[in-house]
């Protein structure tokens, strides 16, 4: 049955999302890149998640009633974990409901005065000087280092060569541009609320850029588009096969990727109103091949074994090197990686989960083709990827596909025994997309029409408790079962929806693998999955998947209890927005690069076993 | 009379010069830039600068007779101080015979084994690195620094874009080119001998470019030309006020010297069979315009009031940034300045002569169309610029002319009472140059031509005492005394050249300006020229110079014994090179000219006064 998504949208930011109706307000939030907080870990017990809702609520909850007086319920005050979303909504978030400190910079826009950080790489500082005369000599440099009581100050030929000029026709005031000790610019009057700072995620299929506003901290605007580098390969491994192919290869990939660049902060800078030349730095996190192609970097070392990157450390250069269009003296820094196939998004992740200061044993899972495992135990940080392929993101799903308009993204079984689902975009069904591939694996191992061994099986082996409705869906043809997810009928286009064998198949190799690298990481630590106090789920596809399911199905440790388990929004972007805002947070990130071990699963003597193990769907 | 000068030459370093007959053998080589050790001020005493001469020597002096050994003697052994060159000559200058340390790299290829710095600004560095493997996946960067065993560096992207696959390329060794914490490159096999640097001394009337050998320090070509921005105005000031009428002008004058450093660059390389992409490091040192323009800076601020540098310490950037053609990642060092009027030629100077350690008072003097001059004093170093005019560079006198072929440079008053004169180049003269026109200055006051008061006199006013050539040179035309200098006969060309009144006025301002300014600057320091230890002769033209005709006409203090006056060659070179060559010297250089006070003297209260005394040659 195909269900209708509803619209929630969010203010103050006007963000938006569709949703099913019965999501829970939180999920809603965190769909749309809102993090709330939420200590008690969603069970309505600390209040923190306060919002108000126009309209779209169901009734308030036990817990509910509990934390609000009736005259707030009335005015429309809910716990943004208890309330389920029943049809459009309109929900207001006060930033007091907003996620701590090393969060809210996911949600600049969200808090009504975000705070901007206190040590940004770039600084605008209006001044007047004291002209040159009789008895002050002072060299123009050496005057503006005065003026700005500044240290010692370097600049580029092409300013130093205007300086002067420019010192005597603004009458020796305007505003200077730092970073750090270097003198980007001299600009005409006062400027020095005009600075701007780009964080851009270089994700292998989507690009996404935020213009953020160098003295609030706050976002102005935000672009993204498809990695145009797809038409070379849909993957990390077959963009690294191309650039292999030779120096050309490397550079079609290079240029493919900073033309994008380039066309989305024009479109940031279109939608702002903001002049391209005050934009002074752009902060770039993505993994470790994404980052050398978008810098040129010879990428060929990262297909074959030890997969061996160019510079483990962040890269700092001017912008104009890659030719990106914001200030000709603007810079680029460049995450720093910690491995061929842990790179700078993963640290963007560390960095904006806070994940180092989390105390407890915790988890930063990133699920793409790449999985991104990192753990802190006892202090320490260890980080590893494993190849889980390209399921989730609906490769080498016979009916798969990426979670755009026309995906299956969602799939329930009611307690009606029938099986419903869900469209991106409320239109026709053309296939299925990740989130909802896990939905309908978990679905069918809890009526047992899927085995732990991931065998489907035929309407004979089943039991009479499975409902009639998934028993009619089970077909066989030429020896091979299948399952109809859509029938022409339901998917509303006349082609049908079906999962073969094989593609279970898949679920459990990208599952497995997964899995495996958790079990191995947290082994090598001396723990077990129920020790782990959180499980942080990052990364663009994380925040789309359902953590019953995917505990069901193997991807996530089932025996975390759920509210341990949490969204964290685009971690990669997060982290960039991070270290454009701020000094210390690069520091920090270069810090936590370099004192992350990288552990190579695959030297692991207990890889295989624990891989084969880990493709049978738990026990539950 | 016009004498005809010999031919001495150096060994080892194949330098050569061409003097009159009875110039002491220190000054000869002073002449072809090379300083001899001489602590005791060329009495003949210390013997350190003791050298072998095959042919050409007068008898032996006392002083050598106590010296040598007959056998010594017998085997050509002489004082350079003491032995006077009477016809064509060879020397050998052992390297114990070099002055000092901070001297020494003035004349690199003389010594048998010239000591290299020990902290160069680039060092090549071959090495073999483990390559990657299972359990050794180091980034490339990382794995080359533990090969170096070198501390964390950073690569242009040019470079890192190509550093993996050349690594493989050359299977894992090759040499590692290091500008500090910097990787300008990775070069195939053992290239670590071949690095160079380029020091140049940017005049504004001649360029000099020498290419040193980082390893060694020698020096292994040498090239000169005549600034072409000459075309643009003689004189700093009217280069100055050329780049005030546009920024064409400025692109001009920048381009034009810009083209001759290139040209000097690939004609130092052609000489020494050194490709271009081996030079590393290019260090410039010339006056505060002649660096500015160089680089493309803006010099209009030099042309008003108070003179104003763009920036007071020294710039670094990469050469291509000026499109030289070193290697595209080389770097070039402009040396630091003191003033808008007091560059970094000065400042190579104070290096080179390691002024700031002399101890003692002592003065460095750079006689030019300015004349820089920098006291020590109580530790302290200050430093003034003086206008004196370019009648010593040949401008502003009627027969004046620069110091090439067919100009008089040297004019002496025998015992016979006749004046004889020198041409360079042994051809007929044409002119007089700024030597030849310190002498006859000097040898008229001599013999009272001149008075005190710098007015020629007339036949009827001079004594019986006075030579008869003398008096028949006086000629009175129109009311106007002037003094031939060489009859059409003498010149050798039918042209005859003569001295106005109003030349001699000339040099009574230049002399005037420096002397002035050497009082100016010891009166604020509580001293007298006295008390002066040493007094050094710095700049190119200094070289040239009569030590006693520039006392007896005031440019020189007359109250400084004679051998307490050095002349220490083209210290603006020298300095640059020290440069070139160490890091510590570049760092000494940055210490010098952010302490040396810089004094403006036309605000002291006492220059008008000063200078008008000045004007008065002074009485012996």
């Amino acid at each position: 049955m195909h269900d209708t998504e509803v619209f929630v949208s969010f203010r103050p930011s006007d963000r938006e999302v569709f949703v099913l109706p019965g999501t829970r307000l939180v999920e809603a939030a965190a769909g749309a890149g809102i993090v709330l907080d939420m200590p008690c870990g969603g069970e309505g017990i600390c209040g923190h998640c306060r919002v108000k809702v126009t309209q779209g609520a169901g009734p308030p909850t036990a817990a509910e009633v509990e934390q609000f007086s009736a005259a707030e319920l009335e005015a429309g005050w809910r716990l943004a974990c208890q309330t389920a979303v029943l049809g459009p909504a309109e929900v207001e978030i006060p930033a007091a409901s907003l996620a701590s400190a090393m969060h809210q910079i996911l949600v600049q826009t969200e808090a009504a005065a975000a705070a901007a950080s206190d040590d940004p790489p770039v600084r605008k500082r209006h001044v007047r000087l004291v002209p040159p005369g009789r008895g002050n000599d002072a060299s123009d440099l050496t005057r503006l280092e005065q003026g700005l009581q500044s240290g010692p100050l370097t600049a580029d030929l092409p300013l130093l060569s205007e300086l002067s000029g420019r010192l005597r026709e603004f009458g020796f005031q305007g505003t200077a541009v730092l970073d750090d000790g270097r003198l980007i610019d001299f600009e005409q009057g006062d400027t020095a609320a005009d600075a701007f700072a780009v964080a851009l995620d270089i994700g292998t299929t989507t690009l996404v850029a935020a213009l953020l506003d160098l003295g609030t901290g706050s976002e102005w605007a935000v672009a993204s588009r498809l990695n145009p580098q797809t038409q070379f390969g849909d993957d990390v491994v077959s963009r690294i096969d191309y650039a292999r192919q030779g120096p050309a290869g490397l550079q079609q990939l290079h240029e493919s990727i900073a033309a994008a660049v380039e066309e989305m902060l024009a479109e940031l800078c279109r939608q702002a109103g903001v002049a391209g030349d005050r934009i002074y730095q752009i902060v770039c996190a993505g993994n470790t091949t994404m980052q050398q192609l978008l810098c040129g970097v010879d990428c060929r070392p990262l297909g074959e074994v030890p997969f061996v990157p160019a510079s483990q450390r962040g890269l700092v250069f001017r912008s104009s090197e890659i030719g990106l269009p914001i200030h000709p003296r603007g810079a680029a820094y460049v995450l720093p990686v910690i491995g061929g196939f842990v790179g700078g998004d993963t640290v963007a992740g560390i960095l904006a989960t806070g994940l180092a200061d989390a105390g407890k044993p915790t988890l930063l899972v990133d699920i793409g083709t790449n999985g991104e495992i990192v753990l802190l135990a006892d202090g320490k940080l260890s980080a590893a990827s494993t190849a889980a392929g390209p399921a989730f993101e609906g490769a080498r799903i016979s009916c798969g596909m990426r979670g755009s308009s026309g995906a299956i993204e969602k799939v329930v079984v009611n307690h009606d025994g029938r099986l419903h689902f869900n469209v991106i975009g409320n239109v026709a069904a053309v296939g299925l997309c990740g989130s909802g591939l896990i939905d309908v694996t978990a679905e069918l191992l809890r009526h047992g029409v899927l085995n732990g061994m991931g065998r489907l099986q035929t309407p004979d082996q089943l039991g009479e408790h499975v409902p009639a409705d998934l028993v009619g869906r089970l077909t066989v043809e030429h020896n091979q079962v299948a399952f109809l997810l859509a029938s022409a009928e339901e998917a509303g286009d006349g082609s049908r929806i079906a999962l073969t064998q094989r593609d279970f198949r898949e679920v459990q190799l990208a599952a497995g693998a997964i899995r495996a690298g958790i079990s191995l990481l947290l082994r090598r630590a001396g723990l077990k999955p129920a020790d782990l106090d959180r499980v942080l789920i990052g990364g663009g596809f994380g925040n789309f998947i359902r953590r019953s399911n995917a505990q069901r199905i193997g991807l996530l440790p089932p025996q975390v209890e759920r509210p341990r388990i949490r969204y964290m929004g685009n971690t990669s972007l997060a982290g960039a927005k991070l270290a454009a805002l701020s000094q210390r947070a690069r520091a920090l990130a270069e810090e936590l690069a370099a004192r992350t071990e990288h552990v190579d699963l695959s030297t692991d003597p207990e890889f295989s076993a624990t891989f084969a193990e880990s493709m049978i769907f738990p026990e539950l």
